[in-house]
């Protein structure tokens, strides 16, 4: 089961996925867990150019560099790992691109619809963890752990940019869990990490008590 | 006005560029030379990614790493030469995807064709000259510069391929210009490099003598 865990910056998809891999391991549960961009030997050479604050890349660039790590990801580890029976736990996906990239930035839509098709040969989540936040909130959180670490990595580019853009992009993973209700599990990010990891449990088939 | 040189590995396209842009120099014209991959800041980091041989790279992800290459390449180099009135001498462009990845590899010819127009926002050159050659002719040529100087950075990864790859290639490269044929200027690459760039400069509209 493929299983992607999204949301805006600072709603907690880290933590989410420590929890859920934690609840793994436990269970003897084979799994992946992994992340994009960078996921993979070539994502992680193509990550530091995405997040590199200082370069002014093409919005069409910047899609190619997300759909190039993508295509890599699924070929050398999301579709291996699920042939060989294991679970994929993937912190962001294309719905991340489309949300970002399309509602936050204003490229076309279903145009990233169906490049994310191409790149990833029609390769979808079974189950997407949407971790929904208040955009407010989130920039916050995200400002708190930039203070307390300074800026990591994977902060600095996209955090740079206004709120509006950010209200864009919830509105984005909204519309898109609408659109795919089975697909989708929208989760309050505001609860506390057990009981998302309970109520994540739950939307995968797994009873929090195995 | 937007000139690439294409052709297989070994038609003598640096050659040629070395004497148009000699040729331009003398006249006072004012050009930008550049490449594909690697014509721009983000491209130079992206080409070693693309030429690395031990890499095993999924098809699509090396198709939009070039794309990402030409997105950014168009954006910062080539669109604003052709506003400030240069021209603008490219080795490779979009037909060379199109001829390797589509005829050679044999991805869709139609989705590739699709792809360059989104990368490039519809730039297509005003002329191309192909220097056309027949594939053991180029092959040995390339042999033979790996012979004298040692496997250079752009060698290696498409060289190691078999010549009816090259085959491929070549006729995909001829398709093409029978396609355009108002774009495209099919050169006999046995010429010799004198030969080669008075016909250029012809069908540039620029006569040998200036």
């Amino acid at each position: 089961m493929f299983v992607t865990v999204e949301g805006v910056e600072g709603a907690g998809k880290s933590t989410l996925l420590g929890l859920l891999a934690g609840e793994f391991e436990r269970r003897a549960l084979p799994f992946v867990r992994t992340r994009e961009p960078g996921g993979c030997a070539l994502g992680a050479r193509i990550r530091p150019l995405l997040l590199d604050v200082s370069s002014r890349v093409d919005e069409r660039a910047e899609l190619f560099l997300f759909l190039a790590d993508r295509a890599q990801h699924v070929a050398e580890t999301i579709r291996p790992a699920l042939q060989r029976g294991a679970w994929v736990l993937c912190d962001r996906y294309a719905d991340s691109t489309i949300a970002y990239q399309g509602y936050g930035r204003g490229m076309d839509v279903e145009t990233l619809q169906r490049l994310n098709d191409y790149a990833t040969g029609g390769l979808w989540p079974d189950k997407t963890l949407l971790l929904d936040l208040p955009v407010e909130t989130g920039l916050s959180r995200a400002l708190a752990r930039n203070g307390r670490e300074g800026l990591t990595e994977s902060e600095g580019r996209f955090e740079a940019e206004e709120q509006a853009f950010h209200q864009r992009i919830r509105e984005g993973f909204l519309a898109r869990a609408e659109r795919w209700p089975e697909r989708f599990c929208v989760l309050d990010a505001r609860l506390s990490p057990e009981e998302l990891l309970a109520c994540a449990l739950e939307a995968l088939g797994l009873s929090r008590r195995a």
